[in-house]
């Protein structure tokens, strides 16, 4: 019998977040484990999306969001894709063929209320024993705390952001 | 002229610092990077060492930690394979060939007394422009707080640990 998966949930305002994920998936990869790697809100082929791709063909990988989505103004479109996003992954858990399941910024999906909190934790209740969550995202909903495992918050202490530094390819993204 | 290179610390006491280590190290080899991954205290053959060696060997590793470290006592041979670790990096700093030097464990190597706060920060003064730097760690001492960049305390809000679960292969190593 597989023992049974937990739900980690990275949050908090500092960097590390997906980061963190990627390095679990990476992690996971070194140990022969099934992966996907699934993003919401972001649509955009990042640094991180070449390298898999490229590198750890091995993990899936699901983009749910549009290359245009615009913090604070979420259209019709976003909130599709979203859902669509959510409506996979939830025949995904329930097929239970995955070891590591990463739902990137699903925190900010809810937040932005393209899905409910409620929403999503019904998805994440459809999960099969061994299979592992993962979720990231700023302004994690306390319900999905209530339920998750394990809880980091990514505490924001200082950041080159603050100083007028922008995002750089292969740092930020 | 290559840019300034930040030097960005992931502290605190939650789940996260290694693996958000590693993902920026996937993400930087997706954008084409110069890579080294280097590892103080630990020095056990972890998952994620597995899938560098196996998928991006384009990363280097480094370990300048002894497989039997054991927390609260370290032995004479894990301080001389910490500060013949942290020589290393001085020279490889200096030599300015590296876009992304990841010093894994460091803060915990300041921590055990194994080289001090202020030796460590020397080293980093040598490092040349177009690297950027990341160290992780719990008890990230006050002095490299203040010369970081960017800092992330990664905060426990819930660990599955505090249950009895043990630490997962693919998941925690």
């Amino acid at each position: 019998m597989k023992a049974k998966g937990y739900i980690q949930v990275y949050t908090g305002n500092g960097k590390g977040k997906t980061t963190a994920a990627l390095g679990l998936a990476l992690r996971a990869a070194g140990a022969g484990k099934k992966i996907l790697f699934a993003q919401f809100v972001k649509g955009k082929i990042y640094s991180e999306m070449i390298a898999i791709k490229k590198y750890l063909p091995q993990i899936e990988i699901k983009q749910y969001g549009l290359e245009s989505f615009i913090l604070n103004t979420p259209t019709d479109k976003d909130i599709e894709a979203a859902r669509k996003g959510l409506e996979e992954i939830s025949s995904i858990l329930e097929k239970g063929l995955h070891d590591l399941i990463i739902l990137d910024e699903a925190c900010i999906a809810v937040s932005f209320k393209l899905f409910s909190a409620k929403e999503l934790i019904e998805v994440l209740e459809k999960r099969q024993p061994g299979t592992e969550i993962v979720i990231t995202g700023r302004n994690a909903p306390p319900e999905l705390i209530d339920i998750a495992d394990l809880v980091t918050e990514m505490k924001e202490i200082k950041h080159y952001y603050t100083k007028g530094i922008k995002a750089r390819k292969g740092i930020e993204y």
